[in-house]
């Protein structure tokens, strides 16, 4: 792979990548943009969604040539992300995430008084993003991350990815422009890019090191997460970290649905979801639990023959192409492991999907094969099952399909599912996550390294705050999110009691 | 100190702790509690604090006796104790902690359907929790991290503090008896206590290690706090650790603050607040900017006289008091350093307050010194001034006094007093921390291990919750905080909007 794209330090192109120059230059510009008011910040992000809009045409046709995904899937991640910029900028104006709290002073109590109290929440500091290999836009350089470190009031440092540098360049020179064209200084938005794959390493970790970074969004690899998550706690000031790692994302078949549904259908549309973009998705169904008994047996069959008709789609790059190659023959070779079905290869970095049958879900069978490779485990009844969802390290998703008649079993494991997984969802597929109010795409350790939160939808911005309390500040210092009149028409506390502007 | 208390787990009275048994009966009642409704858990609460109050003269008495604090400030605490958890009862009712969002199915949309999508916050589990010395009860056994864990759903297991042996058993007792009272699983609460000050170290780190914990809140020294955070991350699942650690809580004497003030009353305020309790507050004023010239040299002369006739209040522990006595002497004897006044000792473990004057803001001048000792440090303007509050570690409170005539320095000030800490106050003394909704006590590293949040007031709540998002449930299967009936009455997000009930 040749490296072609240039690094964009705080709005100007240069050949060699400075972390030092970008965080610098955020940190410079950290105290000008916290204090945009809601108008303003709202308006510059609807700006970064505009200078995409207006380079589509380029960002489109490299990211289709540096990721080998389709034009369509390419064209559609285009949208979601300047809907990702455009509904946070929402968010911005609309002022609830400041999280104003007024407890008004009580000069009369005993036998102390009250002091005027007022919180919001204020913006980390500087914010170094990771971009995802399989998002080349929507989770990349002016991803979600970066959309809602943005509009926390954080400068953004983005280490660009290698596999698909002048995607990145022309996207930062959009949020470039955009930075220009509001007046803001340019150190709002840097992205750094390493000459090569030895190098990105070593500036993903100076990046994270950096004291003038204050907090760390990362999509990818649970090694690089895992690194990533050490090195911020290891620096004199450690720093939160939201990396999303990886997900095996269990698919439980209860058996009404298997009775009551078209199993054809059902078995359709599980290699869909898991063959899916070559299934490089984070939340790819790689584990299936299904039920003994003849359902079970031919919806297996079903799916064995939809695996088989498949073909492999080209991957994102040759490195993922070899891991998966890898990944996947060890799980098939792996003790107690059957082959159920395996798809035909299709051309160059586009390896064979395949779906196996092991007896229990536990060593290497929930080991993360990133593509393509989905498990199946049977399972007797509930009570056989519940031990094996338990025993599930942390997910970003989990699954059921179930029909009327399965209620009893889902309501039991509902609790055991809520314990281990982000998001659950019934009848239908992990992949595909809207960006929106009410949706978590996090979960327990290990699928992310903080489960307190979402990196996708608006509750993503609560990631990059911090509360801080004002105790009887005179009236012309209190910030304008906290000053009696409400100048910026926000929903506030008082007193504990919530109050509609 | 002879430890004549049991440890009381699971209901039962232990002579000898076992995290063992009460982490495994806090992870059996988990299921059972977080399910409780509003109105249980807040009823729950309520009756801890009943309890509290119904065993209160001999909680006064064990505590009064165990940490030397005088009978009308245990008592005080004894009412902040209950009035924290009947405060976190409302909350509870109230159930805004619970965070619910509802983005409805739009079945129509183009070019893809959106899902219903439902998410609620849902308690972490199991929380252990290390109380603190210097507050027996308000930030111990039932104080504010057990209140909020519990708050939140989380079974909680105590650490029992080796300084309070005896008022920790009793207030456990007392929650032990509310427990049962309400029917709820035993494991809800147990309380741990080691037989001597080594072995509660060992404790307490095998249990942020118990697998059956997800999350810890501690309030302690800073040594100890970062054994924990060490601790919790070298788990194979990391866990949240929330640990309030050190602060030295800077206070600035404006010049316009001095000319129009009371010198002598301020000069007063400023010791009064420094020996406050012997000076054993996380929030004492350990230093003070103090600006050149003859009112400077005024207040210091003040402060000279009031510290020279202050006299040593008995402090909580031998350790604690020895601890006091070297870190003072190190102060006096650092470079740069000199003594302007000493009061006198006050008897046994009641060492003399100090205060000294420093020339620059660095080095060991910036340890804490826990117990009534401050540093002075001068400044020539509010340039000089700033950056030496930038070169300040993180804190929990930041203090200006300040008349109208310092508008200017103050408003430059306060960017920089908000990078920095949790809490910033004009015109009166950091010690003394109000329980309510907008109250932060947190701030940036070392202040505490996470400045995204705070440990006293109704936000500490959200420590031990993460979002989950149901898609497409099924009607019957859906918990009650999402309903479309909402039977709890919560205020909720629907698309984004609040929508009040």
């Amino acid at each position: 792979m040749t490296l072609t794209a240039h690094s964009i330090i705080a709005g100007t192109e240069a050949a060699r990548p400075s972390v030092e120059a970008a965080t610098a230059a955020a940190a410079g510009a950290f105290d000008v943009y916290r204090d945009t008011t809601p108008q303003q910040r709202g308006a510059f992000l609807d700006a970064v969604a505009d200078e995409i809009e207006a380079g589509r045409g380029a960002i489109v046709e490299a990211a289709v040539s540096e990721s080998g995904l389709p034009e369509a899937r390419i064209s559609g991640e285009a949208g979601r992300t300047t809907g990702q910029l455009r509904l946070f900028a929402d968010v911005v104006r609309r002022g609830d995430h400041l999280g104003v709290r007024l407890d008004p002073a009580l000069p009369e109590r005993k036998p102390l008084p009250r002091p005027d109290l007022r919180q919001r929440m204020v913006p980390l500091g500087p914010v170094a993003v990771f971009g995802a290999s399989n998002f080349p836009l929507a989770f990349s350089t002016a991803g979600g991350d970066t959309a809602s470190a943005l509009a926390a009031g954080c400068p953004v440092v983005v280490k660009g990815h290698p596999a698909h540098p002048r995607t990145g360049e022309l996207v930062a020179l959009a949020v470039t422009r955009a930075v220009a064209a509001h007046g803001l200084p340019a150190g709002v938005f840097s992205f750094v890019l390493a000459p090569d794959a030895q190098s990105a390493i070593e500036l993903g970790q100076e990046l994270v090191a950096d004291p003038r970074i204050k907090a760390v969004g990362f999509t990818g690899s649970r090694a690089g997460g895992l690194a990533i998550v050490a090195a911020a706690a290891a620096r004199p000031e450690p720093i939160p970290v939201y990396a999303e790692m990886s997900s095996i994302n269990p698919v439980i078949m209860l058996p009404g649905a298997l009775a009551d549904g078209d199993l054809g259908a059902l078995a359709t549309a599980y290699v869909g979801s898991l063959t899916l973009g070559s299934g490089q998705f984070c939340t790819n169904p790689g584990l299936l639990f299904l039920p003994d008994g003849a359902d079970g047996d031919a919806f297996l069959t079903a799916v064995g023959d939809a695996v088989t008709a498949s073909s492999g789609q080209r991957m994102l790059t040759e490195a993922i192409a070899r891991a998966y190659e890898s990944g996947a023959a060890a799980l098939r070779e792996a003790e107690g492991v059957r082959v159920l079905a395996r798809g035909t290869e299709g051309g160059d970095l586009a390896p064979a999907p395949q779906v196996v049958v092991a007896g229990s879900p536990a060593g290497r069978v929930t080991d993360e094969v990133f593509g393509a490779s989905g498990v199946v485990v049977r399972y007797a009844d509930v009570d056989a099952l519940v031990p094996h969802l338990g025993r599930l390290e942390g997910q970003l998703t989990a699954t059921v399909h179930s029909s009327p008649r399965d209620s009893d079993a889902a309501r039991r494991l509902l609790p055991v599912l809520e314990g281990k997984s982000g998001r659950i969802l019934f009848n239908g597929w992990p992949t595909g996550v809207e960006v929106s109010h009410a949706m978590v795409h996090g979960g327990p350790y290990p699928a992310t390294s903080d489960a307190r939160t979402t990196s996708v939808g608006t509750r993503a911005i609560e990631r990059f705050q911090r509360p801080v309390c004002y105790q009887n500040l005179p009236a012309d210092l209190l910030p304008d999110a906290v000053r009696d009149d409400n100048p910026w028409g926000l929903t506030r506390r008082v007193d504990g009691d919530l109050r509609l502007p």
